[in-house]
C-alpha cells in the first residue's frame, strides 16, 4: 500500500477531510454500537457518593483544609480568592492540578483511510460511566506510576521518540470555573507499525466518530478536546470581519482592562461556602459542590479507589450563535474571564453558563444572550446534544451544546467582549495555548459533525 | 502629503524598513546627544540605599513578612516555592504584580518617514538614572491613578479608542527570576494629529534609535521590548532549519516534560534566605537581594519616595550564537525554565545567567555553552552592548548582551532543550504571548540595529 509521505498541514487536513467521508474499514457503525454497548455492560462498574470523611488516601491537611493525596500529587482542592478590576471579588473551591497531562489520540491507515484508535474508558463521573475517549488519556501522576497500578496501554506511542510520527501536539486549558490554570497535552499521532488489538479500544474513521458526536454522553471530554484540534482544509472561508491579527490585538485590550487576581487561601477559610458531611456547598446552593464517591471497576489502572469530585448544582448551557457575514459564516465569540483561566480571558461559546445560577436574579445579573439561546428551536439548531465534562473530576456535569442559526437579519453589533469570528480563525488559533476554552473546543468538535 | 493607506503587515515592515534606513527630519544624531546629556542634568536627581525600615508607605504584613504598599497596590515582594520534575526544588523571594501595565510606543510620519516618539524618562535602578523609554511606562496603578500623581503624558493614544490606530497590541513576559507570572503589553499606536511637544519627549526614526542600541545604557528595557515587536519586512530567510508547527510541537514536549511547581508563600519563612537591616539576602550571597531605596526627582509623576528594588549580585550575560545553516542565518534558543515564568519555559538565548552564581560551582553545574561565550572576542561579536534591566523594580541589573557569530564550523547538534531558529521565526512568535522571554526580545532588538 502506498503510504502519503507529504507532511504540510494542507495535505494532512485532506486526508483528515478524507476520513471525514469514510465507512469505517474494520467495524461498521452497527458493528461498532454492538461493541461499545457490550464494553458498557462488560465490566461491573458501581460508584456511589460517600461522606466527605470517608476518603481513603486523601485527607483534609490540618493547617489549611484543602483535601489532599497521600502521595502529594493527583490533585488538590482548595480555596481560591478571585478579584477583579470591577468591585467584584469572591471565594470558591478550585481544583489546583499543575502537571500537564497527555490526552492522545492515535491515527493509522486501513485501506489508505486514517483511523482513529478511540478507547472505551470509565471514569466516575460520566453520564453512563463509560465513554469514548481518546487512545491514552494519563496523568502525569498516571504514566510515571505513581498511582502504582497497571501500565497505560499504547502510552509509548505519545512519549516514545520515533514510535509514532507527532501531528498535533498543543497545550489547551480546561474548565476555567473549576480548575486553577489546568491544561493539558492535546495529541495526534500517526502510527504505521501493527497495533495490538485490545478488547477496550476500536478503529473508527473521523466519520464515525462524528457521527457519534451528534449523540448524547457518548464522545467524552478529553476526546472532543483533541477532535477540535484535527487539522481542517482551509476551504472557502472568504473574507473574515476581522483579521487574525485584529482579533488577537482585540483579546489583548480585554485582558488588560480585566485585571483579574487570584490568590491561593485555604480551603477551610473561605466566605460563602460551608461544609457539611457530604459535600462543600455554596451557602445559596448556587454553583457547585465538593462531594466524594467510591468507584470499583474491572478494567482501569487500579480497582477500586475514592475521590474527591465537583458536582455542578445544574446542567449548563454553551451555545454559538452564528450566521453569514457576506456569504461567510461567523461564530459570536466572547472573551471570557473565569476564576481559574490561566490568562484573564479565552475565548468562548457566545453564552456559556449554569442557568440554574441566575434563577431569580434581576435582569442586569443575567447572562447576554440567555433569551436567544433559550428561545431556539427546530432546524435553527444546527448542532444540539448533551455531553459529559471530564468524568475524572467532575460529577454528572453536563452541558447542553448548541450551534444556533440565527440569519441575516441579526443584528452584527458586537457588544464589548464579543467578535464574530470564522470557524476557521478559531481553529487557526487552536495551533497555539490557551486562547480558545474547552467549551468553545467542544462546540467546534460538534460542528464539524453537522451535516 | 500623502499617508499610505495599507493595512497589511508586509506594508507597515516597509514603512519600518524605511524608517530604519532615515535620518532624523526633527533631531540630528548630534542634536539628539546634546538633548538626551541636557535631560540626564536637567533635574537633580538622587538615589539612594536606605534600611529597609526605612520604607515609606510600604510595609512588613504582620501575618507573612511580605512587603507591600498601604494602597494593596504597585506590587508586593512575597515568598515563592518552586518544585520541579527533576529532583529539585527552592525557594526565593519573587515580585508578584498582576495588573497589566502598558510599554506604549506612539509613532508618526513626518517627511514620509515614521518616527518613534521616546522619552527620557528616570528609573531609580537604571544605570545613569535616565534612560530612552517608549512614549508611555505605565502601570494600571499609574493609569488609574493609585499614586495620586500628575496624569501621564499621551496616555490617551493607548487608551482612547479612535485616538490612534493600533499596529501591535501584544502580552509579553518579563524576568522569570525575579517577577512572577509578569507581563506587560507592548503597544506600536499610530498618530497623525498633531502632537504637543514636551521637554522629555524626542522623535526619532528607527535608524536613529538603533544607532542607541548598539551603546550601553540607553535604551530602556521597556523600549527594547517594544521595538523587537516592530513588524519586519520578511526578507530572505529561506528555508529554516524547523518548521514553525515543529517548533510548536517541539516546545509542548519541553513544557510537558518538565512539571514546574510554583507556589507562593510567606516570604518570612522561605529558606536559603535571610533578613538584615539593609537587604533580604541568599544564605551564600548567590542571585540577588532585595533593597531599599529612596528617590527623588524632578519629573516623575510623584516628586520623591520610597521603595523595593531587586538587586542582583553581579552582572549577567545574555547571548545568542549565530551561525549560517544552508546559508540561511539561525540563532540557538534555549527553552528556559525559570522560577517565576507564566508556562513552564519560554524561548531564551543560548546563554543567559549570572556567572557569579557559578563560581566555584562544579562542571556539571555550570550552565551550557558559558565557554563558548566567555572565549567570544573581535568580529564574532556582531553585537555587543550592556543594558540596564526594568529600572523601576531593579537595582542596578545589567546583563550583557551578545550575538556571537560561530560559524559553519559550529556543530549543529541541539541539546535537549536547544533548537536553531531563525530570527524571522522568533519574530512571527512575538505576535502571540510568552512565547519569546525579555532577554531574547533584547537581542532581537539589538540584532536589527547590526550594522
Amino acid at each position: 500500500m502506498a503510504r502519503p509521505t507529504v507532511l504540510t498541514r494542507p495535505a494532512l487536513a485532506d486526508r483528515f477531510a478524507a476520513s471525514a467521508r469514510a465507512p469505517g474499514a474494520l467495524l461498521s457503525d452497527d458493528e461498532f454500537d454492538g461493541w461499545f454497548a457490550g464494553r458498557r455492560h462488560a465490566s461491573r462498574f458501581a460508584v456511589e457518593r460517600i461522606p466527605l470523611a470517608g476518603l481513603r488516601g486523601w485527607h483534609e491537611d490540618p493547617g489549611t483544609g484543602n483535601l489532599v493525596h497521600e502521595t502529594g500529587r493527583f490533585f488538590t482542592v482548595e480555596g481560591l480568592s478571585v478579584r477583579t478590576g470591577t468591585p467584584h471579588s469572591w471565594m470558591q473551591p478550585i481544583i489546583q492540578q499543575s502537571e500537564i497531562g497527555i490526552l492522545g489520540l492515535a491515527v493509522k491507515e486501513f485501506d489508505g483511510v486514517l483511523h482513529l484508535l478511540m478507547q472505551a474508558k470509565m471514569e466516575p463521573g460520566n453520564v453512563g460511566l463509560v465513554q469514548l475517549s481518546p487512545t491514552v488519556q494519563a496523568t502525569r501522576s498516571n504514566y510515571v506510576g505513581v498511582h502504582r497500578g497497571r501500565p497505560i496501554t499504547h502510552l509509548d506511542y505519545f512519549t516514545q521518540p520515533g514510535r509514532s510520527r507527532v501531528l498535533v501536539d498543543v497545550l489547551q486549558s480546561e474548565q476555567g470555573s473549576w480548575f486553577l490554570h489546568k491544561r493539558n497535552r492535546n495529541m495526534i499521532v500517526e502510527v504505521t507499525e501493527d497495533v495490538p488489538e485490545h478488547p477496550d479500544f476500536c478503529w473508527l474513521t473521523l466519520a464515525q466518530v462524528r457521527r457519534l458526536l451528534r449523540a448524547d454522553n457518548v464522545i467524552n471530554m478529553d476526546a472532543r478536546s483533541v477532535l477540535s484540534c484535527v487539522p481542517e482544509p482551509a476551504g472557502d472561508e472568504g473574507t473574515a470581519r476581522h483579521s487574525g491579527g485584529e482579533l488577537l490585538r482585540w483579546l489583548t485590550d480585554v485582558k488588560a482592562r480585566a485585571d483579574l487576581q487570584q490568590r491561593l487561601v485555604p480551603l477551610r477559610g473561605i466566605t460563602g461556602w460551608h461544609r457539611s458531611g457530604d459535600a462543600i456547598r455554596h451557602d445559596e446552593g448556587r454553583f457547585f459542590e465538593v462531594v466524594a464517591i467510591e468507584a470499583a471497576a474491572g478494567n482501569r489502572e487500579v480497582g477500586h479507589w475514592t475521590q474527591p469530585l465537583i458536582a455542578p448544582v445544574g446542567q449548563g448551557i454553551a451555545a454559538f450563535l452564528t450566521r453569514p457575514i457576506g456569504g461567510v459564516p461567523h461564530l459570536l465569540v466572547q472573551a471570557k474571564m473565569e476564576a481559574g483561566v490561566r490568562d484573564v480571558a479565552e475565548l468562548a461559546p457566545t453564552f456559556q453558563a449554569l442557568p440554574a445560577n441566575f434563577a431569580g436574579a434581576p435582569d442586569r445579573l443575567r447572562p447576554r444572550f440567555l433569551d436567544e439561546v433559550l428561545a431556539a428551536s427546530g432546524t435553527a439548531l444546527r448542532y444540539d446534544s448533551v455531553q459529559s465534562e471530564e468524568g475524572g473530576r467532575f460529577h454528572h456535569a453536563t452541558n447542553r451544546y448548541q450551534v444556533i442559526e440565527v440569519g441575516t437579519g441579526f443584528p452584527l453589533d458586537e457588544p464589548p467582549g464579543f467578535r464574530w469570528v470564522t470557524p476557521g480563525q478559531l481553529r487557526a488559533l487552536l495551533q497555539h495555548p490557551y486562547y480558545v476554552n474547552v467549551q468553545a473546543r467542544s462546540l467546534l468538535a460538534g460542528l464539524g459533525a453537522v451535516r
